[in-house]
């Protein structure tokens, strides 16, 4: 953690080596950090899966989203079957390195459930209300 | 998971209890899901933290956010001690409950490090460049 500790206090333009930032991570024990897709075009936040270094790097290389699949235990490229692809449009760490936000160029719904995004539970009051149905298609 | 898994063909407008939702989601081994702090205005992402359900339900009870701090291991009202709270506008949890978007109005920087956001080290080629100063103050 001392390099990201260090850039704390680094001012606009500071920079360091992506490899290094890359060692310097606290993956949890599987290995992983959080990774938040948001629309770059539409700024809504699409969903919310994880990463490890492998995927991070695949999808720097490819300019197309990897996650890490938890339940599946494997390396996923968002879309591959689906073809409900996301398009790497940037990326950036936070503070403590346990959460990546990508910008990305959404192709169709970003949710398995065929909505454009994942986040449809609303709290409104005390019931939580469906915001958004599955698209057709 | 059953009940968030009836939920994923639900149409919009659908609803169930908040509390069978809370009873339903799949707290990680901490008790803990990921919470994704979105500014409602600019809707820039500002951070990610973690929340258990009582940190959830203080946030919807009094309308500031609460988290809980895993390195300090214990309920934390966002600002209470930076004075940089965040006022809660709108929570929506996502389709497998792992996750939860706030849209808050934020009062000054919602980083640590003084910066208004915590997404900074932005990968460019390469490097990781720091996108933002820490604000004075």
């Amino acid at each position: 953690m001392g390099l990201l500790k260090n850039l704390e206090g680094a001012v606009k333009g500071a920079s360091v080596p992506f490899d290094a930032l890359l060692d310097n991570l606290p993956y949890n024990d599987q290995g992983l950090i959080a990774a938040i897709a948001q629309d770059a075009t539409s700024h809504q936040v699409l969903m919310l899966a994880w990463m490890d270094r492998t995927a991070i790097e695949r999808t720097i290389n490819e300019g197309q989203v990897w996650y890490f699949s938890r339940s599946r235990n494997t390396y996923w490229r968002k879309g591959e079957s689906s073809g409900h692809t996301q398009q790497l449009i940037s990326m950036a760490f936070d503070c403590d390195g346990d959460a990546v936000l990508l910008e990305v160029k959404q192709t169709g719904p970003a949710c398995h459930t065929n909505r454009h995004h994942c986040f449809y539970l609303q709290v409104q009051g005390q019931q939580v209300v469906v915001n958004a149905s599955p698209e057709e298609g």
